[in-house]
């Protein structure tokens, strides 16, 4: 027993107890005659006090060479103190030491242990280990256990299992890059890890589950871009005997759970929008709703003048700033000149102030009247104060750029804030996206989506208008989480994935078993899953999913603590039957 | 929604209500004028009528004309049933149905979906979402679902926190061989699948977490034996600023409790023996203590005469079998072809009948009087009745085979009751194994377990000796946990890695960042991990791991419903710089 106590525990009704105690050093305050010393764990912080009076002086000595993140052990006596310091739940109370220990030095650490640190990202990173010792990040992970935990809880109170599906799987080369894993013991073969457990969710339902969840671990092997991890977490969730409005009144349910049990915040029904109105009035499928700031569609109003740059765009689209007049020429400039950045893409920004009288002035006076300025006003709601900011062009482009102009101006005006929750369902995706590189139609969710009742024959003649019966919860400008409702009969499958572009052959090698196990009796059946790491991050009020990861890996897929991935050793490669070819 | 209550839920209270269900076909009786249909779920069983009387024809038809496994809908009103059946939860009631709906048809599955299944294992894999569907299998699953969640909530109780550690580390050639991730972003380097996640634990107790657990596959890339997966789960565990004694009783702790919430066994303190003791008195590290037959050595009454088999070997040791003078002449030489096999690799074994009279009648007569067989019945603990059997011969060697033959004896008298429960802890384990092959010593728990204080010295001069802070969980004769108090200070690691034939390169290399972790304030810590695969499966009265995990892989690791592993695509295959080596 290392420890009576921690330091997160003591009170002023523990005055006078004896006790013992084991940590960190945090730092140490030493006058000479008087040596105080912050003691930390997991748990908070006690002052612990040395004093030439009551201490033994080589015990003052000790003290007074205590380094930062030395680990030592005190066992004295719950004093008052003098000073109490209000902001500490411990700060009534110190410790008078009697015996100290010291369990382990510590070199100097390469960055204060602070809930502000030094620090930068990759010196946090290779050590990440002193990195959690800092309560930022130790209580992300905390919340982190919270979360999960709540989720468990909640889905087993209503009959949901969960069942742990394999890692070692087959590579499907539809969708991501999977990694591969070369067996040993099957010369010339390879498993692959789950980009999800998919398949085999489905494949639970049809073995009568009825209802599985599963926190798990997912991979993908991507060009990594900021923030995206190759490996990540999924709450992963299948029913059968459902229709879609089960799954959403049944995740509403965990969600909004969460956001009372977790955050505290009580929230009624989610609204539900369709995936083209999303489009059409946020530009995105995956609109931010805590702040206004619609898109106002803007053709009909702007289209009638000499203005060639909008008469000849397919879309012509602008928002309404709130109190955005108030920006100078200067700032405008800049504005204009931020969209065109080569990471927004806009060619450029036509502007309109809302004067406080009510009056208009665009950058477009040349082509458009003030009646013309009125309309726009009325279409994109703006009110005097503000500034309308009009893009135009291909609609696909155009709604993306003023979509990311409009999250950039939120988060500028404070609209985005992050102990607000305002989720909402998309519903009514597309069953086919058009890849514009390759001019074939893939999946939009997955090859196992049901398109929508009755629109099975439009794949032939008009596949991009099929809409599915699939899923997102938006929280906060996040899509986090996205499901659909599966076909479970092989003959739709089949079609779906000759749409796909698999031939007979390649469809039986890759998912002959699903479309077998739908031969047998399958259910009706659907499910969602859920990204953990950004639903942690959103609930925790932040955005970056790796603060909220214990030993996440860089943009370029490396875990720069461990240092790997690295080379394998010329006996390992021979075992699996393998050569490098660089 | 597609129905309005499962089939496990409809009772005689439910009497004259309306109710919509679906399911599968278990089976139908068609009398001609009346058809019954048991319709299946996860929950239960519910018997549906038609009738010719009261269902139209066309129903009446459909009904008859529903084959097994066929999922359908039915609305009807719940009766009373004519014949009831006090087996079913349901057994009081019966479905009339007024309306049905076949949501899909099933080809008759390749084997029946009953408790009792005329499906062999291979057939049984190959379809395992129909071998799901089967009440046992569903039922270990649920099961399984019950203990996690019963872990998860004891131990976040007592603080501790799941952390995610990562899937995607660095290959250690140390210990059972790894699963290698190819990284197509880092050309000619891998990843390395985890064989637990033992450093990624040890640094978040340097990080301070202070209690971390996780249910959490692991892989190793080993030759399977049977009920060996080459994925399997582990409840992880590590406390910091803690002493072995503290590890014990928060395990004990964790395991009462599950016999407790999920068995409904109050089990006392659990005993505690020394390696040594359960090697002498069980042959064995993992003694099934639910019955007796301890060892008994026998060399100091048994080499005094002229008997060469005893008096060369290093050991002689026997059992007293309860009852076993029952056996006849036949019986015994039949279970000395069965210790002489192979399997077991006994030269021969000695017995000695013990009378009820309490005279003696051995197979070396010839050598013992019945004054040197009654020392045989005094240390072996036989009575009257029993059977004395006894093996000879190299000390390692023999304990191994008696130890066999003790558990086989003892299954085979029933002794091995799958209700009761005999936890024990198992400590002092050594710290070095002689590996017989090699001459050279390694870990027996793994490089990073803690010496006994004050033997580190012995390292150099009796390796063998040396006793370690280590200990394993046992229940029923399985090592159901084992873990160890860790080496906190870089210095003892890198003695104990040398030892183990690290160079100081290899070391650094392999496991630097631990060893500097362990200069910035690493805290005394120690863990445990549970097998959870056999722990459900023996808590579930079982001993098949495979039972208890959804889509297990056959002895030749693979999935042979997914038919995985597989060859790659040749664009696969050069994305990660590979070429096959056959």
């Amino acid at each position: 027993m290392y420890r009576t106590h921690t330091n997160g525990q003591l009170r002023a009704t523990d005055i006078n107890k004896k006790v013992t105690l084991a940590g960190w050093v945090q730092k140490t305050r030493d006058k000479g005659f008087m040596v105080w010393v912050d003691l930390r764990d997991r748990y908070g912080i006690t002052q612990l006090i040395f004093d030439e009076e009551r201490t033994p002086k080589e015990m003052m000595e000790t003290a007074a060479q205590l380094g930062r993140e030395f680990v030592i052990q005190v066992t004295g006596t719950v004093i008052e103190r003098e000073s109490k310091n209000p902001n500490m739940p411990t700060g009534d109370i110190e410790i008078l030491v009697s015996e100290i220990s010291i369990l382990n030095k510590s070199l100097t650490p390469p960055f204060t242990i602070e809930d502000e640190t030094d620090g930068g990202e990759d010196l946090r990173m290779k050590y990440r280990y002193l990195d959690i010792r800092r309560k930022p990040v130790r209580n992300n992970l905390v919340f982190r256990h919270k979360v999960t935990m709540a989720v468990r809880n909640y889905l087993s109170k209503k009959d949901f299992v969960e069942v742990e599906t394999p890692y070692l799987i087959k590579s499907t080369p539809e969708g991501a890059r999977d990694f591969v894993v070369p067996s040993r013991m099957n010369e010339g073969q390879f498993y692959a890890l789950p980009q999800s457990p998919q398949t085999f969710k489905q494949l639970l339902m049809v073995g009568g589950m009825d209802k599985y969840f599963q926190i798990v671990k997912c991979f993908r092997d991507e060009d990594l871009r900021a923030d995206r991890q190759p490996e990540f977490t999924q709450i992963d969730c299948e029913m059968a005997f459902i229709e879609q409005e089960d799954i959403l009144n049944t995740f509403e349910g965990l969600t909004r759970h969460l956001l009372k049990e977790i955050n505290g915040v009580e929230i009624g029904e989610f609204p539900r929008m369709q995936y083209d109105d999303a489009m059409r009035l946020y530009g995105n499928d995956k609109p931010d709703i805590r702040f206004g700031m619609q898109f106002g569609e803007l053709n009909p109003v702007a289209q009638h003048k000499d203005f060639n740059v909008f008469n000849t765009a397919e879309l012509v689209v602008g928002i309404a700033v709130p109190g955005g007049n108030s920006y100078t020429r200067k700032e405008i400039d800049k504005l204009i000149d931020w969209v065109k950045r080569p990471q927004v893409g806009a060619l450029g920004m036509v502007y309109c102030r809302v004067n406080e009288d009510g009056s208009f002035k665009s950058s477009v006076d040349k082509f458009y009247d003030q009646e013309d300025l009125a309309k726009w006003a009325e279409v994109t709601q703006a009110s005097p104060g503000d500034l309308i900011c009009v893009l135009s062009g291909d609609t696909h482009k155009v709604r993306a750029q003023l979509s990311t102009l409009r999250m950039e101006l939120a988060e500028r005006l404070g609209l985005r804030k992050a102990n607000e929750f305002a989720p909402l369902w998309v519903v009514d995706f597309p069953l086919l996206e058009l890849d514009e590189e390759t001019g074939h139609y893939h999946a939009m969710h997955h090859p196992f989506t049901s398109p929508k009742p009755g629109q099975l024959e439009l794949l032939d003649t008009n596949p991009g208008e099929v809409k599915a019966n699939a899923y997102d919860l938006v929280l906060n400008g996040n899509e986090i989480g996205g499901g659909s409702i599966r076909i479970h009969d092989k003959k739709t499958q089949a079609i779906m994935l000759k749409h796909l572009g698999f031939s007979e052959e390649e469809a039986k090698a890759q998912f002959g078993f699903l479309m077998d196990a739908f031969e047998y009796g399958a259910p009706p059946h659907g499910g969602i899953a859920f990204g953990l790491d950004r639903l942690v991050a959103i609930l925790g009020g932040q955005e970056t999913i790796r603060d909220f990861i214990a030993f996440p890996k860089n943009n370029a897929g490396r875990d720069v603590m461990i240092d790997a991935p690295a080379p394998l050793d010329k006996e390992q490669l021979e075992e699996l039957h393998l050569k490098l070819d660089l």
